[in-house]
């Protein structure tokens, strides 16, 4: 690998990304389990299966619409472990501070936190907090690890080994607001768009689908790099690959706006509450039922199919009756979204 | 709690660390584990009993003589679990990157913490990279969760709720290597001290201890704060107070001089390779032979005993034959030295 310094990009979720994971991390903490790449490791101890996912949140600003970098780092994290099949149960929270931070803000992102846990039903059993000199990080950082149960029967969602042609891809409601939320908040861009990030905890809503008796074969919480990318993602490799609808997308008005007037694509904009789902055909509709009643779920889609055409490759059929080829992101969209 | 802002003191593991963390986290995320501010919160998932860790690192500079940020965010985790009691198994590495951050530099790191996770016996298997813009952090933050496995024999270590009067207390060498390392190593300091960091992963030693029977009834690392921090701790609000004799505390003489030099006081010091261990009188001098016979416990001593006397007070018996109280570290003594 020829990088001289560490970019943007590096962190995006996208290509450059996955260049660093897989010739640097994956390279020298070689394990089978890392190399799965899964959305959390899947543990073995004394015979019962475990999600262990971790996430550090630099998000700025850290108040935005729709939430705080506190409710972010429990969401995310538990996001991390439903979509893995697991049953989120214990988070750790880990605080890096800037010196001089106000102590009421950081006491409402903590408030946010407990709270946001205590709804999820996960608790936070262990943190820590290191302080750093003025001007040494951008007011607060926070990571959050957390672990999970996995029962066996959901072992396999997480590598998505059962995916097969006319499964349908479902999502939970409409994209790219939590993204277009952040920027809009930025104050230097001095947008006052009527948006709010989907930032939330799904566990509750992917319980309600596995206990219905979905046959979930694969999930993925749609953040950095936004649907594009995790749908680019689950075929890379694959001997399938899979087509969506640009009209089953569901883009709020103010976040289309944001996206047309600042040049996004509003498939590559970070959500952070929003599961894509690959279900089989014949349980497609009672998913989506399931989603639809669900108030995190309202405004969900069957957004696609998995095709045997065109393996490895996502294809996006447009509105106007085109079709194009989703790619992973390449570079940084948007830094700092979460 | 009247805190305006947050100042690197909160940060220390001293005083104001446990104002913050009393006042603050444990309100808000209120819950028996975290609780009893054990190193490790002990989980039971599925009817066995599991520990679980995390730390932040933004130790500065990221390279020392004796290690590295990755070496330390690898033995600081395992080190929490293995003073649990329990067997480190897995561990997650999130890292907070400055853009422009040199790649030899973080390969490095990356190839230290490897290597260190495989000599512990430890995996790496779930991380997450976050790239800030230039300026927005200092160079390169790693956060390690860590997930281990605590036998049901060794589920009271952590609480120490069996020590009695009586008990020896035992240190594995010599104290202060790695806070004085740090400080020496900061260009601005120009010193040259002919010492190093003492970190280590200290699971393999403490194996050896426990496998032998010894009947550990406490462990704790004695990271920030020092070693006089973890004894305050020990003994707060208890009905047992304890002693040490300064002439079994072994500093080395290029510690022993920087800490003169600088006004610092070895006690108080950071440790990073360093466990404090309470056992019972009679087995204490089989547990002092383990510790001499491993690599990481050549200099190992008994350092003084629980006492019925000066119940939640922790004594030192001076070389000179005085006797001064051991409290707490108030504020920070050394920012960033893990």
């Amino acid at each position: 690998m020829n990088i001289q310094n560490i970019l943007l990009g590096h962190g995006s979720g996208g290509k450059m990304s996955h260049e660093l994971i897989s010739e640097l991390f994956l390279h020298y903490f070689d394990n089978q389990i890392l190399q799965n790449q899964t959305d959390s490791a899947i543990l073995t101890v004394n015979n019962n299966k475990l999600a262990f996912t971790t996430d550090s949140f630099v998000v700025d600003p850290l108040f935005f619409p729709g939430g705080n970098i506190g409710k972010l780092a429990v969401a995310g994290t538990v996001n991390d472990l439903a979509v893995s099949g697991a049953i989120p149960m214990y988070l750790s929270a880990g605080f890096i501070i800037e010196e001089g931070f106000p102590f009421q803000q950081l006491k409402e992102i903590v408030k946010t936190m407990g709270e946001e846990a205590a709804s999820a039903g996960v608790k936070i059993v262990t943190g820590d907090t290191k302080v750093v000199n003025k001007g040494k990080c951008d007011k607060l950082f926070i990571n959050t690890s957390g672990v999970g149960v996995l029962p066996d029967k959901f072992a396999g969602i997480s590598l998505g080994e059962n995916i097969s042609a006319g499964d349908k891809i479902l999502i939970n409601g409409e994209i790219g607001a939590h993204g277009m939320t952040i920027m809009a908040a930025r104050n230097d861009l001095k947008i006052n768009a009527p948006i709010a990030s989907d930032c939330a905890c799904l566990n509750m809503l992917i319980k309600e689908i596995l206990d219905a008796g979905i046959q979930v074969k694969f999930m993925r919480d749609a953040t950095r790099g936004g649907v594009a990318t995790v749908l680019a993602e689950m075929v890379k490799g694959k001997k399938f690959g899979l087509q969506i609808y640009e009209k089953n997308l569901v883009v709020e008005d103010g976040v289309r706006g944001m996206c047309e007037l600042l040049g996004f694509d509003s498939l590559y904009v970070a959500n952070e509450g929003k599961v894509i789902m690959v279900v089989p055909q014949n349980q497609a509709e009672k998913a989506l039922k399931i989603l639809q009643n669900h108030p995190l779920g309202k405004k969900g889609t069957i957004i696609g199919e998995i095709t045997t055409e065109n393996p490895g490759k996502a294809w996006l059929n447009t509105v106007i009756g085109g079709k194009r080829i989703i790619d992973m992101l390449s570079g940084m969209q948007l830094p700092r979204i979460c």
